[in-house]
């Protein structure tokens, strides 16, 4: 039995976890304001070109998107996303716990766009109704897409032109980073006020690096994180980790290297006759099986179960990661083949 | 230069690392809903001789005691510690976060007794002032004491005679488990309703696994972990370095390890005529030392500086981890001694 | 120029003053614990004919909403309501910064039924999400609708089916109260967990009263309302004003009378070709009108723009109240006639 | 029987009554946007000779201690008052419910004063402690005493050096503002950068003028006031009420008026040989009484136990008010003599 379920169902990539074991004796401060976290912060002020950034070092995605959220809106702030966004559906309501309320609109391909933001801000005007603050994205989206460099700067335009904040959330931001079309990490610093690169999705045994670009949002971030229970004690490993994905292009290795295990099995989904949900070119697939497929295919694999499509077929997520060799995607494309 | 600053200074104990290391590649599920996280509690249930435990792994203290404090508390009502109880002065008000009031009296050797409870209950009678619901104590406490099993049962029989949940913070739980006089793990799950054993200060790269005793406290507790950001993806990763941590007595000879190493400094500091600030027998120590020996003493050695005491004298802080070795205690005393 | 733009235009009705300068010099107890708030009580217990409710006096309809969704739910857990619902829009997140998430539906002619309440469960199956605790709906709606007894025991149903808390939100209830298919008092005291009776738009200067059904519900309320600052000192105020609303049929003469002229208002609408956006047959009314009779409407008389239906029309509220008389609405026809 | 509990006993002033009653049936704009508060508030500009002020009708103290407390903090910054202050211990945690850490030093005479601030500020200099944000005073004190102009600038000078907003709660300003050392509306409009005037306690049926002065606590203040439930639907009774209490030296008389009932009662206790728990000079007074006094008093007049003082006195709460006649207070003196 092999799982397609997700990408965070084994420990950290080789390289992480020797370099863990390695600077494992060493004393260093702790909370963050060790020597690694340093090393890897200005490596990457180099990778987006750009020093005026505030780095920090968080341990997973619901604490980083409700931390975020939290330090930047006041308390009758409120951010918009798509109805299938993380935090919207995903996140047990963690940014209402802040206090915060989430404004939506439907997806179109798991993405927002500036005419879905203005129809909600046209709904809001006065103090009888929450005022809405920022946007939030993810990158990749919750379907998979991206968004390309050219829809981020229009969404981004957007958000100037109407006082928000852009938020982008890259738990799976490697997969979309290795694309010609997608923003660059030193665009995300440029077309983004607060952005996250993901490590637990990719490679690392846990971790988000949080980069906050616009200076309103940067004032006081350490009281916010150790209130909320995110400052990590020994942080030098956050730091450790990081710097070994940024080191050696690690971190877009990994992005092409799940992105090139993903097309062998999206080619074979072809091949065999079934259709996508969403069409997608990144690490996660959304493929239409009918039921006697999926029964087939249960028997060897496990894949997540998203929702019926009709009576006689459903949607599921296959996902692929640093983990999944290429063999492992083949002998499943053969598999595949047999039932038919 | 070494550090006695604290005992987060380095990565994991050796064994913990192994294990991870050997587990790395294997699949299993996210969330905390693995085998291993299932075998530690296991072990867990059958040291402290109760199957009717909740075992909860989380990542650091601060997250820990919020969560535990915000899950067991409607929202008017409050937690009762001493001044010195490090929900109350080194949380940043992560607890006032969640809504809740920490009441307080000035401690006593860092403890608190069913006196001093009583006198705050005496003062919230009605629904113009908070409504205490919870005491919260430290094992072993911020100034290195621990509460005996007498002690121990004294407060849990106060808190159940006034509707009272007793908490026990144990992120140094180690160094008090091994003392003859404190309560074992199998009493906490007799005389507290929740308390956690600390990971992140015993030998884990990071985490606190929590035990909840009282029913009333079990419900839902994954819906709060998730909404706090306090439920780790690979949480994997938690059962694996708690079932190494429980294995072998290996817990339990950190804290005998980190005490002896303790006692080695402690012999130093008294032959050379420095006295205490508070008599302790556990990991931390609190010398009170005159300027000059400070001075001499920072040139090789860190410590935590507490407080003035006079013109003249200062309280410091230090302390004794898996990763101290009684050599460099030796080897700090003789030079202590080299100075007079 | 006269204005049917709400009905809190006014102060109070004359009763209820002559009775606030009858009591105004007596002393009397605070925080709601005076004879006035205890006779009142008293009087409504016998109307619903049930002595175990719990009630309170609280001075607004926001802060009504807010409180008894604080008190009733667990920080994980959510409301349900329709996307018109007014404490999802028009409250400021006023929920949500108490820490809930509200889950919506499109609304149908502004109300909500069991099917679109079963599909939002449907959603909501683990602790990854959040969990569904209550339904709130208000009486008579936003849109001037009211449910019907038999829809009410429908969705009360529903609720107790599911562990779901009804809660009937009654800013405007006597509007509804005094019709013959709608729930009365005591139905809503019998087919919900908690509703309250509204009084601010209903005649009283200030003021809902909250009636607690569900015993689950009642403990230690008056600690919440303490807490939102949302206890009165000088309580017997609103003690004194629904004591008189209680008081030979008050309250429910002056749901009869708004609902008359009302009636006033619609038949003219139609006479003139007008059509409604929602029939109704309360307090409001949501007629189209053309950008010209608007603007020759709006010479001599105020209403309340609701949305664009087209290029050339819009959708408008018009309310009556206990201020309203026969004669200016017989007034507002002769005057609408005259345009044609 | 006649009670000196405290000074919310009654309704309101007569001129209060009168302006409401004579207002009664006007149209106006709902929620502070109508003429009545427009006017009170161009009033209290003159008074205070600033136009440069927002200004804030709201119901309670509680209410506009909370919602000023969570308007000008964010969410790690802590207030900092006396022990004895009214939001540490008379508002079941209402502060804390917003998420703000209340710092403590014990009253000297009801009163902090800088040095004490100054302490505070010390222990809070990192991101693990909160960060101290804002001085909270009540003007008059818990214990009846009050701010010289001398000590509230004393005071201001402090907060302005560090950084710290100054919150002056004025529930009873009146019996304060008659007094020659005390600082005058137009001194707290220059010494503190948010203050309020008590309605309440001071004649008004209900409501407080909150007077917004430094600039950075002005923004979106109504949000606020929505979100938390504060905003009245009929703020034209809080215009009106205020309006009247502006007009004529009404505010001032009634606090002239208290002071000199006042003052019968505190020359009564001292002919009848009894002490003071705190000397003071306004509204409120609380002699030590022994136990068979206590007895003798409560048979015809109530006040409020305040805390036993030893085994044979308790230390006992008299207030006066508008409602108090003087010739209330010499029949209770007379009363008191005739025990002897």
């Amino acid at each position: 039995m092999y799982s397609f379920a997700s990408d965070y169902l084994e420990g950290a990539h080789p390289d992480v976890l020797k370099a863990l074991t390695e600077t494992n004796n060493r004393q260093s401060l702790g909370y963050g304001e060790d020597e690694y976290c340093a090393k890897a912060t200005q490596m990457l002020k180099n990778i987006v070109e750009n020093d005026n950034i505030d780095v920090h070092y968080l341990v997973g995605g619901t604490q980083t998107n409700m931390l975020v959220i939290a330090a930047a809106l006041r308390s009758y702030q409120a951010v918009i996303t798509v109805d299938s966004g993380h935090i919207n559906v995903h996140e047990t309501g963690a940014v209402e716990y802040t206090g915060h309320k989430i404004l939506t609109r439907p997806h179109v391909k798991g993405k927002i766009n500036s005419s879905m933001i203005a129809d909600i801000m046209s709904e809001h005007r006065d103090e009888h109704a929450v005022q809405p603050k920022m946007v939030y994205i993810s990158q990749t989206t919750e379907y998979g897409t991206y968004y390309t460099l050219k829809e981020l700067k229009d969404i981004y335009t957007y958000c100037k032109d109407h006082d928000l904040y852009l938020f982008v959330d890259g738990a799976r931001l490697g997969s979309a980073l290795v694309k010609d079309d997608a923003p660059a990490l030193k665009d995300l610093a440029r077309y983004s006020d607060v952005f996250y690169i993901g490590g637990t999705k990719m490679g690392a045994l846990f971790g988000e690096c949080l980069v906050i670009v616009n200076n309103d949002l940067k004032k006081d971030f350490r009281y916010h994180m150790k209130q909320k229970g995110a400052m990590l004690a020994k942080g030098r490993m956050l730091g450790v980790q990081f710097l070994t994905l940024f080191s050696n292009r690690l971190y877009f290795r990994i992005g092409e290297h799940e992105n090139k295990c993903a097309d062998i099995l999206r080619v074979g989904f072809k091949e065999c006759g079934y259709n996508m949900y969403v069409e997608t070119d990144t690490n996660q697939l959304f493929p239409i099986l009918d039921k006697k497929t999926w029964a087939y295919v249960s028997k060897e694999y496990a894949a997540t179960f998203m929702f019926n499509v009709d009576e006689e077929h459903i949607c599921v997520r296959f996902v692929t990661s640093w983990a999944t060799s290429e063999q492992t995607c083949h002998d499943f494309v053969r598999y595949l083949h047999q039932m038919s």
